[in-house]
């Protein structure tokens, strides 16, 4: 007899595409992927949990969105091409609305990504969501993130911050304009995975990370395994649209240690400034040189007259400590 | 700042193995595998919830073992050779005494396995924990669930029912001698992944799968997925040792739909039962032919007078409808 979750796994079960490189999906005991001749397979896994990762009540739909994106954003920071994904699922009670409202945010960017949900696991429990995504990238062309080396520019992707507004709207009922107020909920709720520009700048880019905790948080991981330090402009920051309706010490703040952004933050050599401007421009993204690596260790951030700035978050001084 | 969960994610972070295959572990956005070549990845994911797998309590390092013993009987089912894991793990808060064990359990099995864990994620949240899990197989020699064909043997690995048996004991407190009762929960908790079985069966079975819903059940995938039915002879079937102890319809009951056991059933043709019995010889386990696989869809079970078996379970009737 079928239990109501052996019902739901098959509300997962969709035509194949023919990518040729998934030869056995759900419905088996293993999946079997073979990644191209000479490319290895890149693997991450994220889980998001109620309560932690959003609130109960959360919009399905864009939870299904969001907990593929996130794990797209680090094939992307790998410079790798999607294949698939994984699925493992706890949920409360089979709640057809919701799976359906889910399901539809899920493969709409699955769609998009031409990629495959090759299987996984449906349970009762509290609401979580386990997504391993799988991509492949030439060996020695992956973006790691150890490969930094000094001198070379800081870029970030897109602008940052919104998402953390989204966040104070969220939860502290922040009142924004209209406008301001559905940027920054599109930004929090609907990330965009820079897929593209991860693949383009294979070659190009020395190191890359992506920016789920934080600009400070994130980049500090690539000088922590770099063994290097950095030193950013805050005027040269892209700031989100949304949050450029706040105050200045605000929008630094945000920017620097909002999270959730799903920016690539990458280096790369000055030398090749023009292949990085060029492979953003084909894939679509606009990206800005914060600054540069450099070889003491910690990251300082200088205001316009080149003084470090001052900021209320204690995070901030964290990667200073070498 | 590191949060208490990120200095758990360090508590995971152990020496590389240098198995070859692995090229880039924890510590970066994605991991890279690279399967030899003219092998496919085989990849399965197992969510284990609390209160729903396993009772709130229970012993963190049977967990830890049990939580990858189980993914691993996924390889297994498949032939395919363990190559690493991934762990996402929610934990209500950071306990290092519940961590410590967990940690012994699954890192006692990946180094008798010598896999190695390449990534994950780790969060607060209701107690749950999610395994990936990934091998090689030569793609062509994958055990899939839908090679059988008729008049194949079907065989069953070691014995059934006596994790079916702990769980009477764990959640009905049933009383058995203390020898029962230590090889029940030793079945249920600590179940052995077949894997060495798996591997000396690629060539030899058309067709396999672990049983982890019972036998019935399980069994009802490779017919659905075959499209063919299977007669199977009750009094062939290996009862576990402690369940001998109880009464012939409850041996029949838990042997044939208990679930947890984690003993591969698998066909094969009747031309090849020495290479069968050699390859479970080489593997040090024991394995059982319990019936044949026949082309009308359905499973019928037969008594020693070669009727129809009664079953209390209603599960018991399904698969026999096409």
């Amino acid at each position: 007899m079928l239990s109501e979750f052996d019902l739901i796994a098959r509300y997962f079960n969709r035509p194949r595409h023919t990518g040729g490189v998934v030869h056995l999906g759900i419905g088996d005991d293993c999946a079997l992927i073979t990644p191209p001749v000479n490319e290895s397979l890149a693997i991450s896994t994220d889980m998001l949990v109620e309560g932690r990762h959003f609130l109960p009540g959360a919009d399905p739909e864009s939870l299904g969105h969001k907990a593929l994106a996130v794990n797209l954003s680090d094939l992307a920071a790998m410079g790798a091409r999607p294949l698939g994904f994984s699925l493992a699922l706890a949920l409360p009670q089979a709640d057809e609305a919701w799976l359906a409202s889910f399901a539809r945010g899920l493969f709409a960017l699955a769609d998009q990504e031409q990629i495959e949900l090759i299987g996984g696991d449906t349970t009762r429990g509290p609401l979580n969501m386990c997504i391993t995504v799988f991509g492949s990238v030439p060996t020695h062309h992956a973006l790691r993130r150890d490969g930094a080396r000094v001198d070379d520019d800081i870029w970030i992707s897109g602008s940052l911050g919104d998402a953390r507004l989204g966040l104070e709207i969220v939860t502290r009922h922040l009142a924004l304009s209209e406008t301001d107020t559905a940027i920054a909920l599109e930004r929090l709720h609907r990330p965009t995975p820079r897929g593209s520009l991860g693949l383009a700048l294979r070659g190009i880019a020395n190191a890359a990370i992506d920016i789920s905790d934080g600009l400070i948080g994130d980049l500090g991981h690539i000088l922590q395994r770099s063994m290097l330090g950095a030193t950013l402009e805050a005027d040269l920051l892209p700031i989100g649209r949304a949050l450029q309706s706040q105050d200045p010490q605000t929008q630094l703040e945000f920017a620097l240690n909002g999270g959730d952004d799903y920016e690539l933050c990458f280096c790369a050599p000055p030398a090749k400034r023009d292949r990085v401007i060029m492979a953003a421009k084909q894939a679509g993204v606009v990206v800005t040189r914060l600054g540069q690596i450099v070889p003491t260790p910690g990251l300082r951030v200088l205001d316009s007259a080149g003084h470090p700035v001052k900021l209320h978050s204690s995070s901030f001084d964290h990667f200073s400590k070498p």
